[in-house]
């Protein structure tokens, strides 16, 4: 494994993993006031898009990286329609 | 511009600008409450990984929307640190 590849690996690993405390504090606090409506329907938008680029392209990495956070997002979004 | 390529720059565009709604409303209100710090803690360290990883590669897109992403990011970070 190169040095970039080990990079990026990681990179997806964090930014993947980083929206798990938003879900959990989320779903503890049913406290949604500061969170943005916009950019999380914008961000699962996006999202969605790089699961079927990573689907295009038989990149399992991009298509992992991306139903995780489809989920992620889509859960922290319920929640702050839910919620106001 | 293959279909692959063009719903990956959209994918890009889409996620990278998704965080600007959520700096403008937390510059507006000053209201971080809900948001959380662990959560921007580890999506910049991740958004640094991968600038890191677009700068090693060479790959302009990557590097641009990271270097955008690491601001926004470092913005609703510091916001969260300050009002809390």
């Amino acid at each position: 494994m190169t040095s970039a590849t080990l990079i990026g690996s990681l990179a997806a690993i964090i930014t993947t993993s980083s929206l798990f405390p938003q879900v959990v504090k989320t779903i503890k606090t049913k406290n949604t006031k500061s969170i943005s409506l916009l950019m999380y329907s914008f961000f699962l938008i996006g999202v969605i898009l790089w699961l079927i680029y990573g689907l295009l392209l038989h990149n399992w990495p991009i298509i992992l990286a991306n139903s995780v956070t489809v989920c992620t997002s889509l859960i922290i979004l319920t929640l702050k329609i839910k919620h106001g």
